[in-house]
């Protein structure tokens, strides 16, 4: 019966496309620029302290659904203080991003519903599109014009445009105030996958909505992980105490599913009291992102020019990608190896992470193996 | 824009469906029959001290998708130990039961597949075969001729057969036998959701698919939660070698998802070691399932035979459950309440769970009360 997955693997070998699973060890002495922890808070005492505190208190799991046993005194404190930090009148915590992304399009689209989708979203915005009975139009990358028009053909009484905010591959951010600019000239509303604007971007790491101010606003719903900046695991929904509302009662991927476990609902607690308590990180992880790719530019690499906390650098195809990549980490630097269909066009590249407690130090000795094995 | 949302609420009041969340404190002193928690484990000592261990060694969370960085030695082990313990070839763990079940259906079926999905099918398998390209022929509940006929009809080269291995809420379970023996008559295979199986049936524990001395064979697929009877949060796929390794590569809930968090991981080891080293909790929680639908019928409540650890009871309508549970909370009772949609008739349900730890006296005290507040 499974014979054809055998043949689906020859064929993903013979492209360069079959992946394999590494496991690290807590102790590996790499620089680690491939993973999302953009503000080197998962490994910090204050966090994993909360997260172990969470988990000794209320138990290794949260043993049922968010609506049946699945909401710990932790869970909803976690979601206030997030609303409140975000600039939102309210938020829900998922088990994960993924989760929170389709719950958002499953919820809030039905049949009578345009979705408008930017054509690098993530998979599970994409998945979210899929799964919502409503129709979808696909526009142009960050093209507010290519929305409008969408918008503008449509039949549907109601329409949500849907965005990253900072696309994960290239650290590029989208045009927020114009996509919302655009959607109200057509009475619809925007949703946008702030995973890795939150943190990052706005005053303090408020996240995208609030750098382009429009968080809070009554057509505008967001979506987060505590998986990158917050450096814990799970997802959430920002947006006005209607919305958030709505999907308490009618999200399947809230009702169905279990609550996320205490001890990743401490981690995303102690990370965000550390990142008010120090509003310095997300600037910091901007400087060394504008740093590393200035100076990888400088050495004739194909680069981009992050809005975020992420910069990535474009391969030749991807065995050559999967090659570079290991060379860096045979140097000591572990860097991320992005192939289809994890690239919006096709294109293989390295992605490092610019993390914010980097050194000037590591950032040249990243900068110099990226550059020497290339 | 969201007007619509105030218009959706004001129906679901009307029908008696809105969801209200209610956070519970750490220290609740009423007796939680509420819960998933099968064998008590989530408050565990060992499982709470080996999720704090696991977020102090490797991190608040795993930093990235599993392919990145998102795999730590900790995820490694919790494969290798589960695929033992369940008694199949291989296991790979997602961040939740409901992304194990999209990456299965998404990634084994595809244009020309078709899958047969038992009609009392949780929401999550519900989802993935609308995520999946394939087709999908609804099968009546628990009924191989059903199933038989959808394959016998079929047009497609490729075929699953899709169900859950106890249905969560009656605890009633699936003829999974005779379904292997109806789908390997046509060639499919079959996946068996064992969320509610795994820690309750088979010797020890080792879940529905050892049950029925199916686990292992070259044409089942199982897929577990960590959130249930492991007291943590993450789900697993079991299965064989080659198929877990095809998920690696073309699962997009696997690619495109944070790893599961270490302190769940480690909640999840802990609970399993502990799990092998008292084989007898699984039998504890069947007794005590049968012995409390016993009792409820001899008061003449109408309750079902349970298979599994679940034990429901019908209400009159969505109201009455409503008051129903919360007259057994006033008397220290908790109680699940199951209302459209999360019931697969209509008929909304309290929902008990039979703990393998329940003492005598708390199986009376519980039953007291809930014939009391009918
Ligand atoms: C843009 C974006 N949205 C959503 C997700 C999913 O979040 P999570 O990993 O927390 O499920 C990710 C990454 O994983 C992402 O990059
Ligand atoms: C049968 C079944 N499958 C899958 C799930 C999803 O698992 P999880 O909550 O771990 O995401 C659940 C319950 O939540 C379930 O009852």
């Amino acid at each position: 019966m499974f014979d054809w997955v055998d043949a689906a693997a020859a064929d993903r070998e013979a492209a360069g496309l079959t992946r394999r699973l590494r496991s690290r060890t807590a102790e590996d002495d790499v620089l680690d620029l491939a993973s999302n922890d953009y503000l080197g808070l998962t490994r910090h005492p204050a966090v994993t302290g909360a997260a172990a505190e969470a988990a000794q208190r209320w138990g290794g799991g949260s043993t049922g659904s968010r609506l049946v046993t699945g909401t710990t005194g932790a869970h909803t404190e976690l979601e206030r203080e997030l609303a409140e930090f975000c600039g939102y009148e309210a938020a829900l915590v998922f088990s994960s991003g993924y989760t929170a992304n389709l719950a958002v399009l499953t919820a809030l689209a039905g049949p009578d519903t345009l979705i408008v989708s930017d054509a690098h979203n993530h998979a599970s915005l994409i998945d979210g599109c899929r799964l919502a009975k409503g129709q979808v139009a696909r526009a142009a990358h960050c093209d507010p014009r290519s929305v409008r028009a969408a918008l503008a053909d449509r039949t549907q009484p109601r329409a949500l445009v849907v965005t990253d905010s900072v696309f994960s591959v290239d650290g590029n951010a989208a045009p927020l105030a114009q996509h919302l600019a655009a959607a109200r000239e057509f009475g619809a509303a925007l949703v946008l996958d702030d995973a890795h604007g939150l943190g990052v971007l706005g005053p303090g790491g408020a996240g995208a909505g609030a750098a382009a101010g429009i968080a809070g606003q009554p057509d505008v719903v967001a979506t987060a992980t505590l998986s990158k900046s917050l450096g814990s695991q799970g997802g959430a929904v920002l947006g006005p105490e209607r919305v958030i509302r709505h999907l308490i009662s009618a999200a399947r991927t809230f009702i169905f599913d279990t609550g996320l476990n205490p001890a990743a609902v401490g981690a995303a607690l102690g990370a965000l009291r550390l990142l008010r308590a120090e509003p310095g990180r997300a600037a910091d992880a901007l400087r060394v992102a504008r740093e590393l790719s200035t100076r990888l530019a400088e050495f004739g690499l194909d680069t981009t020019a992050p809005d975020g906390a992420v910069v990535s650098v474009r391969a030749d195809d991807p065995e050559h990608a999967v090659r570079w990549a290991a060379a860096c980490r045979d140097e000591g630097l572990a860097v991320g190896c992005f192939r289809p269909p994890s690239v919006p066009d096709g294109v293989p590249r390295l992605r490092l992470t610019a993390r914010a407690d980097l050194t000037d130090d590591q950032i040249a000795f990243a900068v110099g193996v990226v550059v020497k094995t290339r």
